[in-house]
């Protein structure tokens, strides 16, 4: 009988949050607690001075199927894997959005015996920071529809043009397009408007992009609103509202501190999604562990054409941050996936289909090396995998010159990861990394696109609508054009099509619109039909979890 | 120079939060503690058998000014005052909202010398109980729109007849009424919906009226969502929703503990208007309360019209509670605003017109006597106050052989209401009160509205729309008749004309239409045009609020 995620963590015995905060060197008082096995971290422990020589190690994965490929477990379980091999190593992740949560995908937390503590708390609500981010973003709006409506619009702002909107961490199709402000002149000006997930939200971008609080501060004040009629962008500065969005942060803005099953130190902040966001955890969270550890395991959201791509050329440039290997994440499932097998069917063995699907992960390999990364391929284990099937990918690297290591921390936690982790640490510690980003911020916004469209996508071509090439233009005119890009695009391939798996060549990425995050500091160009708002499926898993006079919950996996 | 609220928080010296659990006998183990300053309590602190003989203080008001007339700041004091005395003594209070921090009221945590700490995390996120609240709302309205949308509505709800609503804590004109599902048969059912501010949610209420986690899961699964095609009700729990919807509310149930300027224990949970809610703290927290102090000083929202009659006619049937004293807040402005004096003047001494505002204050004096409760009246000292005028309220009192006041906590804390807090100690022990509610749930709904109408408010009469008519029929029908009633209305006057100040006589009161909150336990009659969602002040106090690169929020008050 296989336990659930929820009854393994149950079954751990969790030490005192200040226990594993004295194995990071952190004092008792410099703890802000959360309960007892939680606690944020104060920023004055990120030392500049210690980042030198510690080993940064993004996790990312081949394109994954509708399940997820276990990034997170398998970032835990190498985590234990390097302190049992006596490497003091952090893991640093995401915080869980509540839209998975009750939507399809479950928690966030990890998996079998590699979860971080406690789960539940983790996935339900946690410590208040996308609450946090929730009422910041919220706020902006409603200081900006009242400006329109109590202060006249003196800033002149266009309600046809306002890019600003709402958001909430739930799934909400219903909320994706919106008319608000009905009722008469009481209630404002009737307008076209619409919710995001959070983890969307511009606010929740600019936090993982901060290194304190007063450049968080700017970024909020900085964030463009909407166009005057005149088409002069409004900043969030114009409306006065970076002051109490900044002070709705102040506790958000400080990192998680919590354990995994292991009794290892997890630290988890902020929680942007890679398909629609720039899709890892905060800089500051980064920069904590690899002040605090020697060895931080990091992961990004999705494959390495989405959240790699975007922590490697978006948030080490922004954070000054150096990886030195990148672990590629596979599975047999989504091997067997990208030979086309249908989802119901991806249990079964079949090694010819894993051998059809390795040129996805083939270009994985070779996109981590256009960074100048040493990849370490992890298979994680399923139980359903077959011995011929795991063969196939170990033959397969080895006879590419790739390092690979089977990864079985969801069923061993860290004991399932040794030789993972002894692979990592000799990876990291040769030095052969050279990290270089793929774009300089100063490349104009085509070649920055198109840079990452071919070398990572694989694509012949990049294509503008008539609507994205104007949008270009004003980004130019208004000195948008030196940010970063962090497009947008689905999960499920390495194009802009969903249906086109495995590894696609000679085909067009088409950029609808743009998205601009002016604030957080880059632009977003939305590439093919991807939503910022996901909808629940037919039967959400809210429907299944239950929680008892005791306050047990049950049905959160 | 006179200090900042936010100012004078800060020169206070806070103890650490587990000095002031143990002066109410808590473990420091039993707490669950959010940063250093406050902590959850475990429901298992109340006890049934503890309750005897303890008393039960609730702080009413006269019919306020826009600006309050500072019951919070009353209640603090007189616990201070009362722990001065020697009688161990816990104010529990509401949780703010962040629509009036951000609009024009600002926080909530009482004033001057009279505060509950850290006065910024309480006015700002606290724990998380509103965010929680919100969520557990919000999933509920995001299973509805799912459930049409994604399971073909097997339920057959009429998308035309559904109530539930979504909500956001924060002053929303502009989501007060808008038009959801548009953008195609993707996005599904385009229909008129609207947002509530999250004090009016039913979760909300419900998290106040309940005794433990397994009642709030049975009231949350027993919300009415709307109707379907036939009329029938439609439930949370036929959504399968309120399992999800607890567990979300797993620590928000928990009574969060923090300190007041003095060091004593205040207890703050759950925080529902009392216009258009049951505005008053939770019964747990209440008997919480109770089970660890020998008095609890407990305010509810607005003035005895209001909170006043909810509190005793609601909350204490439903949670077996019998108060001791009344204590009618009072202020010279407010008297003197009765008198017609405009907002602005009211600082300008003027005792006739003060004389001439007293029937409001003896019209809240023969509330409280409705009920069999002792009333004392407290005049909550302003600086602008001139000795003439609290001389007349004085006099008046004693003519009257009413108990009177001087509550001076805002200036000098608990020395500043020793005299208030020895004629409630007196007024408490000699026994004289013999708290009776208004009326009984099983009596009709007319009936029960009359009552409190004609009784409380002073109406000569009663007028239903058709609309409310109608709905009578329906819940006669449908059973939920024998629910206690909350009257939505207009703060600002006894009756639901906002114009018709001081003691109005011969009025109608007008009941537009009702609310339903069958999960709470009670339904709403809506009187007047009050509404369930504020809206933004030109000059929002958000625009004010800032912070600085240690942490340190100004602009607070």
């Amino acid at each position: 009988m296989i336990k659930s995620d929820l009854e393994i963590a149950h079954a751990s015995k969790m030490r005192p949050i200040s226990e594993i905060a004295s194995k990071l060197g952190i004092a008792h008082d410099d703890l802000r607690p959360y309960g007892k096995y939680v606690a944020k971290l104060p920023l004055k422990l990120i030392d500049q001075e210690k980042l030198k020589g510690k080993k940064l190690i993004l996790v990312t994965a081949i394109t994954p199927t509708k399940s997820g490929e276990g990034k997170t477990t398998v970032s835990i379980g190498l985590s234990e894997g390097l302190n049992i091999l006596g490497v003091k190593t952090a893991v640093v992740l995401r915080e869980p959005s509540l839209g998975p949560v009750f939507g399809m995908k479950g928690g966030a937390a990890g998996g079998g015996y590699s979860q971080v503590l406690p789960m539940e708390s983790i996935n339900l609500h946690f410590t208040g920071d996308f609450a946090a981010v929730e009422k910041a973003h919220n706020l902006l709006s409603a200081l900006l529809d009242n400006h329109i409506h109590s202060q006249k619009n003196t800033l002149n702002i266009d309600p046809r043009k306002i890019i600003w909107k709402r958001v909430m961490d739930m799934n909400e199709r219903a909320l994706r397009d919106i008319v608000i402000g009905l009722g008469g002149s009481a209630q404002g000006i009737p307008r076209e408007s619409g919710f995001d997930i959070t983890a969307a939200s511009e606010v929740m971008a600019a936090l993982c992009l901060s290194n304190d609080l007063m450049d968080l501060k700017e970024k909020l004040g900085n964030i463009i609103i909407g166009y005057t009629y005149q088409d002069e962008p409004v900043r969030a500065h114009q409306l006065k509202a970076q002051g109490a969005m900044a002070a709705l942060m102040k506790h958000t803005i400080m990192p998680n501190l919590v354990q995994t099953i292991e009794g290892n130190p997890a630290i988890i902040h902020g929680g942007p999604f890679a398909n629609i966001a720039q899709g890892s955890n905060s800089i500051i969270a980064t920069k904590m562990g690899l002040s605090l550890a020697d060895f931080v395991v990091t992961e990004a959201g999705f494959a390495s054409d989405l959240g790699g791509e975007k922590f490697l050329d978006l948030k080490c440039q922004y954070g000054n941050l150096k990886p030195d290997v990148a672990v590629i994440v596979a599975t047999i499932r989504a091997l067997k996936s990208h030979a086309g097998m249908p989802y119901e069917e991806l249990k079964n063995p079949n090694s010819q289909a894993v051998k059809d699907g390795l040129p996805n992960l083939d270009k994985h390999i070779e996109n981590m090396k256009h960074f100048m990364l040493t990849p370490v391929v992890a298979i994680n284990k399923f139980a359903t995998d077959s011995e011929e099937e795991i063969n196939a990918v170990l033959a397969h690297c080895d006879k590419m010159g790739v390092k690979v290591a089977l990864s079985e921390g969801w069923e061993k936690g860290g004991n399932g990861c040794l030789d993972l982790a002894q692979t990592v640490k000799e990876a990291a510690e040769s030095g052969m990394s050279n990290f270089t980003p793929l774009y300089h911020f100063d490349w104009s916004i085509e070649q920055k696109i198109e840079t990452v469209a071919r070398k990572i996508y694989g694509a012949a071509e990049v294509e503008y609508s008539v609507k994205a090439k104007q949008q270009i233009k004003l980004f130019n005119k208004i000195g948008l054009d030196k940010l970063p890009i962090c497009i947008a695009k689905t999960q499920y391939s390495l194009s802009d099509d969903p249906q086109l798996i495995n590894k696609p060549t000679g085909f067009t990425i088409k950029i609808r619109e743009f998205d601009i995050a002016a604030g957080a500091g880059f632009i977003i160009p939305i590439a093919g039909t991807i939503m910022r708002m996901p909808g629940l499926p037919s039967k959400p898993a809210a429907e299944n979890i239950d929680i008892d006079a005791e306050g047990n919950i049950t049905g959160l996996f």
